[in-house]
């Protein structure tokens, strides 16, 4: 049902009173995401310990100032809570500042208040105010600042999140929703030197470890395990070199039935012996997820593809949690260039846009900057473009003002990074990622292609956003510097021989030999070439087995859809059904870190030189609800929030195909089949 | 005792390895300070509600990275314990990285380890870590740092402090000592509308309030007060103005025996009935001290400055907790201008260093600078000479390199709020303090004596710390700066009619008429005059009761001290008698905020317009402990820690005297009377 709203015309005409809406939890825009993210981010498990990322963290406002500019026909009676030491103060019809003058919980603001303000704080939490009356509720039409009254400089609109609106729960003490499972297995496996009990949930799930009917006293160690081999492998878990990725010591002797406090990424659990007697009875989890409906659909007439949208599916909603984490497992971070991935796959699944949201900020932190995202170039370049598709799928109109500042001074940062040229430097500390291949690429020395096309795009995003917030002085300028940097690339790195944008520049104007994947699809979809340029690229590089191929479902996301930009879904489609169908076939309940066929058994498990290194429920693994949201069914924003939007199915070779594209007004249903197509706009929100 | 290591000399020769001290939880520098600052001051209670300061807060770092290079003869086994999600990774002898190989709790560093690391993040308290082995332990050989491993640039030495040596409690979990208090009366005060219950505690006090024998249901009001008229003023904490400073709701329905969560300070409790039938049947309180000994101590011929000795240190007790509070009541706040006052009182008191360096942290907070310290600009000036006079009485061989950084920052935004002519400007929310007078100071609109005085002091005493850790250019960059501003003070303010310093210069040249004490008697402790002015001075200003007195215990600190400078120790004996035993003769069981003669009943409780606004334990009212230990006892250190220190006695006219006066290493002893002085050295640390 989409809201209603009875407003009696002749208040609104005669006052600026706006009649209440739904109160929610407000905060400092980016202080839940910043928060949030540290928290879930440190809650890695790796070799018995808990490791935090190895870039720098930022930290939320502790204290913040709420304030509103009212207008009162009669005095307001308002409910306030407020998570953390507060008060509110207001300002009188004759400017008197009146400081603290509130019993919290209740308080009435006067008839001939101009204002109204809250200052909390909280050390632990993000301070947060929820605030409901008659007439004012908190919401976004709030600004939240960290300085005084007088000095409104910071200010900038506050954030909120329909999933915070009950006033006894603050963002900061929410939990996500959980419910019982069961495994579909559980016992002693034979064989396992130590192991007391073990269980298999059956998929790739999430959540708290529950033990049942503990007796004894003494440690265990559980080891969270992706494969049956790796729970086995108790052996890894007892050394400290090649060690198991997730187990953890855990103290029983005082419990008969265990709850874990940390909910985590696995499978199967394995519980080893490590000190004392301790027994266990059953074994059992409660599952947490964020709830989210499943708004986006796909069925076709390729139960394969099915199959792969649903798991594809599954690997989103559990990598999908407070914030967009890479792997369930391993190594449970949160990654710029994996993040603006799942965003993408999100907008045509579940439409979560605060999700994206929060998981932007974790990524971009506080004000100073203190390196690039993740230390990674490219990682911060992706980020500025990921803010623009926010604007686009979610249609949030209040985000460009709340991030602007923070998008204004991490371009700063990037633009002090730039060689003498402006071009992206290679600097210490700047790690120049680009992609895990086969063969290392060249990346270091010079500039690449790659990265400079990236920075043009980060710039015509951060150009879209000045523009939105009115400042025009910034947009021109970030636009002058894009159109500069656009124009060198294809007449410095085409080499009319090989058809083919070359990869890297050497800092002494030597050309690598090496063509790479990589700057030849951005180019494509970036509108880097004419149309002889165009063909050239893809039958010399996108189609040329001869070029190194591209390993990781990361990469691959933009390669398969540089094809589909340019109409070839049914190579698309092969592709889907012999890399994402292939794990299916190996018993894949969540998609893959990464995929080879030619490999054998255990040895999918491997990576990163460790023998269960690899993850087994990566968001990125994810990317085929992208690739069929996007490019068969075909739906795409072309105003914010879906208020323009276009629908160019293509079957690629299927025989039918429907499905629903979530949007911020509802869904949008399309049906395809060799006769033609049919939309249907579902407009419930 | 003092501690004596027994090194066998053979082992020193041969490695690197050191015998183990003590293992103290280690942090951050600064945040500590910084936490615990920002959770006491948003404690204060104002009508209703807890108010936090009016400047904004900095957040403690929520994830460090702890590191220390290490050179070992057999594996190491260690005990850790980690306030947070933390892992701890190793470096070996050939420059591998080894990441989270460890199990928390116990770890075993292995022989060929050259340096250990531990990742830790809390975003709800301090991270700190507790490491004990045979050879390491966690002290402040650790550095401390929040980025990656190979970026060692912005490692600090970590901080510790005797008071958290217990494995178990994590400074960001350890709470003050306290015990059990009961009230000297308590019962139903007759005639005070609403009362349930009140009590008197029979002096000043700071704890959690407990209810016994709690019946019924219902909501009551607590009224922190000072005063007995306080307590029974029932019907300003009825109603939004002019109310009650020190009151709050609490909901009792739940409760049988009720103990408050916050520790407050107060004399009397009143209970006030809001809602239900509750009913009270007794009340008492948990005393909390941070339980430190009383080191100094102070005895004369003088039974009355006897009594302002202990009075001084009972309220100096009070407000040196975690962090040296202005008042335990009203405001509850860490003033820099109140606190390096307490600094110098503590300093003849308990000796409490630590106290000293977490409260510099608070003031300071971290990178990037805000504003100017509670957004004064004086107060951003003592700051330096506070740091530098801590140096000087602790004798901390580490904060040089620890604060150093932020000393850098923090005097990078101070020169860069400074006029066209390097002189403190009058800005736009930079508040030039000075005192509180009852006529306005001429403070703005130009440049005051006072504020370029203080400047001048902080670039010296910046200076002093930038020789320290060896940053020499900068060194003598702050002297050439200090140099000239100091040469311009005499010249451009000394009037010669008036025969002392000016006040204030505005912007187009014209000279204020008023004379005031403060640069006055500024310049006559920083040495600006030369005999004839300083004559000139004492007689025109310091001695004149037509320059207008100052009104501040605050204030009157340094006049005092500029008194007891140039030899007048009878004098200021006089005026300590009269000002400091008139509040005796009052019944103040503590000092006060302001004393005024000539008021009376009580007149003596009202202040900012508010009829009990007036703070009854403020530490700048404890100012006669340091003017007799320093002036009249007349110890002072000449070199950090004591090393080298002279004792100038003063009887001022008492007829003998005798005290002690802590050290790092023990206590000074000094016996003075007419015939001469003998001075003992206890070395008892």
């Amino acid at each position: 049902m989409k809201k209603k709203l009875f407003l009696p015309a002749l208040v609104l005409a005669a006052s600026l009173v706006a009649y209440a809406q739904e109160a929610r939890w407000i905060w400092y825009p980016g202080d839940y995401g910043i928060w949030c993210g540290n928290e879930l981010q440190s809650e890695r498990l790796q070799w018995g310990a808990r490791l935090t990322p190895f870039w720098p963290l930022y930290e939320p406002h502790s204290r913040v100032l709420f304030r509103k500019d009212v207008k009162l026909e009669a005095d307001e009676p308002l409910e306030i809570r407020c998570d953390g030491n507060a008060a509110v103060c207001w300002t009188d019809d004759r400017g008197n500042y009146i400081e603290s003058a509130a019993l919290l919980g209740k308080f009435t603001l006067p008839k001939n208040a101009t204002s109204i303000e809250v200052k909390i704080h909280n050390g632990a939490r993000p301070p947060s105010i929820w605030v409901k009356g008659p007439h004012i509720v908190s919401d976004s039409s709030w600004n939240a600042g960290w300085t005084l009254s007088a000095d409104k400089a910071d200010d900038v609109p506050c954030e909120s999140s329909s999933r915070f609106v009950d006033p006894q729960t603050p963002p900061g003490l929410a939990k996500l929703p959980t419910h019982e499972k069961k495994p579909v297995w559980s016992g002693t496996p034979a064989g396992v030197d130590g192991m007391i009990i073990a269980a298999d949930f059956g998929e790739e799930t999430y959540g708290y470890v529950k033990f049942h009917d503990v007796k004894g006293s003494g440690a265990v160690k559980i080891i969270y395990a992706e494969s049956e081999a790796e729970m086995k492998a108790v052996d890894l878990a007892n050394t400290e070199k090649g060690a198991l990725d997730g187990w953890e010591m855990i103290d029983l002797s005082e419990a008969k039935e265990f709850r874990h406090k940390i909910a985590y990424g696995f499978r199967y659990i394995g519980v080893v012996r490590a000190s004392g007697d301790v027994s266990i009875g059953g074994i059992s989890m409660d599952y947490e997820t964020k709830g989210l409906p499943v708004r986006g659909s796909f069925r076709c007439s390729d139960e394969e593809l099915n199959r792969i949208w649903d798991v594809s599916v599954h690997t989103l909603e559990l990598t999908c949690r407070e914030v967009f984490i890479e792997g369930v497992k391993r190594d449970h971070w949160v990654w710029s260039g994996d993040a603006v991935q799942s965003f993408l796959m999100n907008y045509y699944v579940f439409g979560d846009y605060d999700g994206c949201r929060d998981t932007l900020w974790t990524l971009r932190g506080k004000d100073p900057v203190k390196c690039h995202l993740n230390r990674i170039m490219d990682y911060t370049f992706y980020w500025f473009d990921a803010v623009e598709k926010y604007r686009m799928y979610s249609g949030d109109k209040v985000f460009a003002r709340q991030v602007y500042p923070r998008m204004k001074s991490l371009m700063e940062y990037a633009l002090s990074r730039l060689d003498s040229e402006g071009r992206p430097a290679d600097r210490e500390g700047d790690w120049m990622f680009i992609d895990w291949a086969p063969k290392p690429l060249p990346n270091n020395g010079g500039v690449t292609s790659f990265e400079q096309m990236l920075l043009v795009r980060a710039l015509e995003a951060t150009a879209g956003v000045a523009r939105d917030v009115g400042a025009d002085s910034d947009a021109d300028a970030y636009l002058a510097r894009a159109k500069k940097l656009r124009a060198e690339i294809v007449p410095r790195y085409w080499n009319a021989e090989k058809g083919a944008l070359m990869h890297m520049i050497y800092n002494d104007g030597r050309v690598d030999p090496m063509v790479t994947r990589y700057p030849n699809m951005f180019g494509l979809f970036y509108g880097y070439f004419d149309d002889a340029r165009k063909s050239s690229v893809v039958k010399n590089v996108m189609l040329n087995d001869a070029v190194m191929k591209i390993q990781t479902p990361y990469m691959r996301f933009y390669e398969l859809e540089a094809l589909c930009a340019i109409g070839m879904q049914s190579k698309v489609l092969g592709e889907m059904k012999s890399y994402w169908g292939g794990m299916l076939k190996l018993g894949a309940t969540s998609f893959w870190e990464l995929y080879n066929p030619d490999e054998k058994g255990e040895a999918h498990y491997a990576m990163y030189g460790r023998r269960f290194g690899k993850s087994l429920c990566h968001a990125w693994g994810a990317s085929p609800v992208y690739l069929i949201g996007r490019y068969f069914l075909g739906v795409t924003p072309t105003a914010p929030g879906f208020e323009k939007y276009e629908v160019k199915p293509n079957l690629g070779g299927l025989e039918w195909m429907e499905g629903d594209v979530p949007t911020p007004w509802g869904k949008i249903h399309v049906r395809v089949d060799k006769s033609g197509h049919k939309v249907t706009e579902i407009r419930d929100r």
